[in-house]
């Protein structure tokens, strides 16, 4: 069935025009002094407003909103072991569901319509994404060191058959393996998955050179640092997001620009759990790598705004290095959509025809974005994603003026899932 | 004249009450269950809002909101000499009238209704502050190490006169004497500033050991570090408002914390300006210093969001001392109210009876505070000043449901304050 949107009177790269989305594709833009009628099925009224591409998360827990504020500023280990395993070994498939159906109101909210996902349940999450008219890609997770070999082929069949049905979903849902860390996961499976990646043309994302104690670890476990040993089995030959990417000597750093591994940067959670390093940006681009943003999980961000993440970003990085010119504005906005655009099948920085019809609508009638000095600037040192009044994804209207269909329901059922869960799990 | 204003149905320490303010002062809270009746001459509707206090913005220079944007990512000096200083010498009382007034509404739509600022024109900013309805303390500025020093009796006698002109303005406008830092003023200047403030009871609001820089010229030209320097000339013995305290040894710390000075931290500034260096917190909070968080001017900031400082500089610490456990969200909400409430004659954390009605509704249906684990967290790690639904200051309703009376033509005159201004000074 063919569907079609008019958003009217959006300014675009100076100038004002009308966009014309049908089937999920920018199909034509239209200069408003030219007066083109266009019949469409709905319309969104995007006088005042900047018409931008969405910001892309490279790397999330969704479902993890359920635990967004439950620990902070306590030493990781502690959060880890008594505010986030026992009840994660305790969460139901519905309870990740609301989750992530929370995560998603938020990104809309932010101006996110994809992100990049790593949980535990491949169908709720993809359930929480197809009723909410946004894309991610997901993963089917792996952990497995502490279990019996012969449990192993279970993990696989279950990522063998999760890769099959993942075709009953719409394209806005993508497949991905996640292995979840070197520290995690066999070296049997994690060379199974590297196979099955390969032979499928699945993307492979892990959690990749986050701390010290990963390094140390993994150089005791399997004769070498986190990158040489994915790349002695094979994992950096498939298509790889490697989260966090820290923790890299200057070798590291040239296998993951060889291979042109994307290099996902979380520095809200970096930063807040202290791994004691930073993602080095400079090195990375110069090497060859596809930088990319990501908010990390709500248990360790604890929000899921890009706009608030790039600003930190770039303040990160002239701090590191000692530079107020390093990662530019225009460098970090990038890394929220450009450069990992095309790995992930998603549009890049320009609205363009023939693009997907992906967009979000910025008011700049916020004194936040005024005066109107440069607008690279303002999306990156001043604006949060509170500038974002509307949201368009596939052709569809997500988010129209600030309201999202079902906001409350959704707030109300997640504070509920975790209020269960949390009571479920000290009762037990 | 009285003026009364009833806050219907707020959630305070988990309690739903009413707020009855009468002539800036919070009258009575009446628990909604007890259905006490009030007469008032207005009211604002708190239903599913927690009250809370307004955040203290401890150092700001509020016109430079016609900076923002203007010159990201250069060098410092470049961006001083060829972006700030040619437009600053041009500009004209009304064009920092209207940049205050910028500032003021964003600080507003953020949550802040005290700021402590310091830039060019006392009585313009005065003005805007009186006209918008918020509190600040207004520092006249003193800059003189390049004037001869015949000039230097004609700073001497504004500062005087301004202060006796403050008298006109209500209790709103607090007066300050503002020698820009160590390296602009004259010893002679500084030495007069700091004998005027003890005579007066005057807080004396200054940058101090910022740069790495600053120290070293500190050292060359008056043969010892900044905050030495200050010792010997008295200034630590006035109300003493300093601005960064980055480059600090252990004895600077010990001094700053013996006089109980305010330190004022700017993360954000600190950190895009690559100042090199950190605010330690810890250290200055143990040795007795009254540690508070600022925005710095929207020049380098570039928002006047403290929700969003708050949570960088609790990312900032714990990155710096590699310890989860530094800064936490209760010091560092403490930071942006209790810690500098009393100095600045403001309320601190507590809405009680008998405070200055001055405080702020938040909104907590908004998802990313959502579930409700911790208000605490939320408010630090997770809001942005977008969860701030309505801001009362002095009794008076200063933002309505996010509708601030005027706004719209603000944002209007405040930019085209700054295109006149640029375009001014670039055709020169």
């Amino acid at each position: 069935m063919s569907s079609s949107l008019l958003i009217t009177d959006a300014t675009l790269n100076d100038q004002r025009v009308n966009i014309y989305c049908e089937d999920g594709v920018i199909a034509a833009i239209d200069p408003v002094a030219k007066n083109v009628e266009r019949n469409s099925d709905s319309t969104l009224d995007a006088r005042g407003m900047f018409a931008y591409p969405p910001l892309i998360n490279s790397h999330t827990h969704s479902s993890m909103t359920l635990f967004r504020g439950n620990g902070d500023d306590l030493p990781l280990m502690e959060w880890l072991t008594q505010r986030v395993w026992p009840y994660e070994r305790g969460i139901t498939v519905d309870e990740i569901y609301w989750g992530a159906k929370l995560a998603i109101v938020e990104m809309i909210r932010n101006g996110t319509v994809f992100f990049n996902d790593m949980y535990w349940d491949f169908h709720a999450v993809a359930k929480a994404v197809e009723e909410m008219g946004v894309r991610a890609m997901i993963a089917s997770v792996i952990i497995d060191v502490n279990d019996e070999p012969a449990k192993r082929q279970k993990h696989w069949d279950r990522i063998e058959r999760q890769h099959q049905e993942v075709e009953k979903y719409s394209d806005r849902v993508q497949f991905a393996v996640a292995p979840h860390a070197v520290y995690t996961v066999s070296e049997e499976s994690y060379r199974w998955v590297v196979d099955f990646c390969k032979r499928t043309g699945t993307v492979l994302h892990t959690h990749l050179s986050e701390t010290e104690g990963e390094v140390e670890g993994c150089i005791k476990d399997h004769g070498g640092r986190p990158v040489e040993y994915l790349h002695r089995i094979g994992a950096l030959e498939t298509n790889l997001v490697a989260a966090h990417t820290v923790w890299l000597t200057e070798s590291d750093i040239a296998l993951l620009g060889e291979y042109g591994v994307v290099c996902s940067h979380n520095p809200v959670s970096n930063m807040k759990l202290a791994v004691n390093g930073v993602y080095p940006y400079r090195k990375l681009q110069a090497a060859g790598a596809i930088t990319a943003l990501a908010t990390d999980g709500a248990g360790s961000n604890n929000s899921l705004d890009m706009f608030q993440d790039m600003k930190i970003a770039a303040l990160l990085q002239k701090l590191t290095d000692n530079d107020t010119t390093s990662l530019s504005a225009h460098e970090v906005l990038d890394m929220a959509s450009d450069n990992p655009a095309k790995f992930f099948n998603l549009g890049g920085k320009e609205l363009v025809v023939g693009r997907q019809a992906d967009l979000i609508l910025i008011d700049h009638t916020r004194p936040e974005l005024n005066p109107a000095h440069s607008l690279e600037s303002h999306l990156v040192y001043s604006a949060t994603g509170n500038v974002v009044d509307s949201v368009v994804c596939d052709g569809k209207v997500l988010m129209e003026h600030r309201h999202i269909e079902g906001e409350e329901e959704i707030i109300a059922k997640a504070n509920e899932a975790a209020r269960v869960l949390f009571a479920r799990v000290d009762d037990a």
